[in-house]
């Protein structure tokens, strides 16, 4: 039984309501122009100080000691279930990112615009980042390339990446990358790296000789290659899972998508934190569980900007209080991965948990910092156990066995 | 996908340098004799004191909460490799332990002269602990024995031990002991467990059938037992796992064995924890990882002598600056398994880890005791995940999923 059916096979329904706010990347690390701080201690956060004291805290291992998690596991993680379990390729997780809303039985790729010489060699792998501009007009080359058994859909993502959806029936995402992820080699093939995928492999196949020979004459990008073919993993929603109504407040779409894998309701929050807060409040009777996601900090902490994250995390801080006013049966404050500035990306460190509950022991924390949670009760847990935590919290988890 | 696939599927290679210090049962548990302080609490190192002030601390559980470990498990969780899962027999371990390097192919088995009455009943399982020379001298009496389909290799071990080694193709050591584990019975016929070993246990039973026939004239030692068949588990190397070019600095046979197992270069590094020192430096510019043993704390530990574990815990601490002036990329300082002077043996007690890199947040600790570092940021985890910990801190995993 896999950790997130145990869950499901004890899940009751009652009226406690469940808030999840995500800080995206929160987790930072010792940065040696700050005192050696982080910038959760760096930063002024009264508020959720102040939640603190009435909290149990602990420390979420996204995936396994040492593994720096994508956008996918971190969150697949926090949703209750085992990341390594369930992998969403890199073609559906770009189709997320671009608000796509993939079918099961479609197949998504990551393309790649580069540049190849008269041989038919790679000389640059990104085509020189062209614009999306010219990546939306090499697109349209494209766009009415027929192949049988499939619909073909392009999507422009940025500079001169883009999504290829297929469409059709009985497709395999089971392919193997035709970028060779070099210079100096030639696109490859398409190839089936299962039976059943070998038709899908031979669309693939036919798109893309069609597709090169269009594009030969053109100046820079003139080629194109495709990796993370995937298709979406066959996961359970959340109201099946755990009979909770769920809703997601993301602004950006890959969150958006993420929480779609699971069945959430995307509520349109506006664009700001304080959109997202008013949202909730608008929607609270209506949902048994909310997923807010605030992004900034990821994206300071990928810029290497401490300063800036710290400044995200006291904004965040500064509207905590209308979370609180709505009165949770069970609130949690984390993150999905840490993405300290020092490191200017993802990366393995456990990221601060803290819960408050009536059912929770007060452990003694009287602030939220990694010093903190680090010694926090709830101790250093993976992240694919605080569904069940949450869910317990809220009594919303019957006994089990005899 | 096992742990070390995970990992090894993320590696990537870059400059940075690790370098793994293991304290051999460093670990001590509360002693009555000493203010109920372990040995780790009672000694002064100020040296590595001052390290922890810029680290990151935990405890490593070798197995789980409650497995006392052999050297083997002890050893390959440290190396990334799941000590359940890869099990290295009595028969490989004692081969390793005498410096033999078997191949593949081999199969072995810890040997034990003792004592039969007339009737071939065990009287005495050691033989009155004869001294290693008469043992010796025995298998002086069985070296000429023939069987065909093996070349049967004795080595002399300690007292009444020796390792018996069978050559051959096709081999298999899934063999059930011969020593029946008590006084009073006869030595058993050796039982193939699986149906591929039937022809090693019928050459077993060749040898010792033609053993006990020269033995019988002798006084003492004039039988054996055999146990712990076994060959070498089919362990990946360091390189192909990791990308690590890896070299050992072990003074015991055993540890260099262990360290042989995982495809480590095994240095010539003199007799000494000073000699040690000298040979890491020599030759810091050809590894990317170094495997660094201290034998002496788990010999006084298991003597029961307190002070003079603490003693090799003060004069290890003195040495301690010539590895730190390397400037590892990261250095981690622990133990394999706990050997409590109180207890006299390994034990399961978790072991204390000082993880030294760029990378960690400081967690406050300001000393390397057990009370430190059972509070420390990283928490308590089994062993198996120390190798993934220490490639993030290297820079040297890539991200896991999209």
């Amino acid at each position: 039984m896999q950790l997130h059916e145990l869950y499901s096979s004890l899940a009751i329904r009652n009226d406690n309501k469940l808030v999840v706010l995500l800080i995206d990347g929160l987790r930072g690390t010792s940065h040696e122009d700050y005192g050696y701080m982080t910038e959760l201690e760096y930063a002024t956060h009264p508020n959720i100080d102040r939640l603190a004291s009435r909290s149990a805290t602990g420390m979420l291992t996204p995936v396994l000691p040492g593994i720096t998690p994508g956008s996918g596991p971190a969150h697949l993680g926090l949703f209750g279930l085992d990341p390594i379990s369930f992998n969403i390729g890199r073609g559906v997780l770009e189709a997320l990112g671009i608000g796509l809303v993939p079918e099961p039985t479609d197949v998504l790729a990551r393309g790649n615009f580069c540049t190849v010489d008269d041989k038919g060699v790679i000389v640059d792998r990104r085509a020189g980042r062209i614009p999306t501009q010219i990546c939306e007009q090499r697109l349209n080359l494209l766009r009415d390339i027929r192949v049988p058994r499939s619909d073909i859909e392009l999507h422009a993502v940025q500079d001169h990446r883009f999504v290829l959806r297929l469409k059709g029936t009985d497709l395999d995402g089971n392919i193997a990358n035709t970028d060779p992820g070099t210079v100096g080699a030639k696109p490859k093939p398409a190839k089936a790296l299962a039976p059943g995928a070998e038709t899908t492999a031979n669309i693939v196949n036919a798109f893309v000789d069609q597709a090169l020979d269009r594009l030969k004459g053109e100046s820079g990008a003139n080629a194109l290659v495709l990796r993370g073919f995937s298709m979406l993993p066959n996961i359970p929603s959340f109201y099946e899972l755990y009979g909770l109504r769920s809703a997601a407040l993301a602004i950006y779409p890959m969150y958006k998508g993420l929480a779609r894998t699971v069945g959430m309701d995307i509520l349109d929050c506006g664009k700001t934190f304080p959109d997202q807060l008013r949202t909730l409040e608008a929607y609270w009777d209506r949902y048994d569980y909310f997923f807010i996601h605030y992004k900034y900090t990821d994206s300071c902490g990928e810029d290497g900007d401490f300063l800036s994250k710290v400044n995200h995390i006291e904004n965040l801080d500064s509207c905590i209080d209308s979370i609180v006013r709505l009165d949770p049966a069970v609130l949690a404050i984390t993150g999905d991965h840490s993405t300290p500035a020092s490191l200017k990306s993802h990366s393995w460190h456990p990221v601060p948990l803290l819960l408050v509950s009536s059912t929770c022991r007060r452990d003694g924390s009287t602030a939220f910092t990694e010093t903190v949670c680090a010694k926090g009760a709830l101790g250093n847990m993976e992240s694919k156990y605080l569904m069940g935590l949450l869910l317990a919290h809220a009594l919303r988890l019957e006994k089990f066995g005899a």
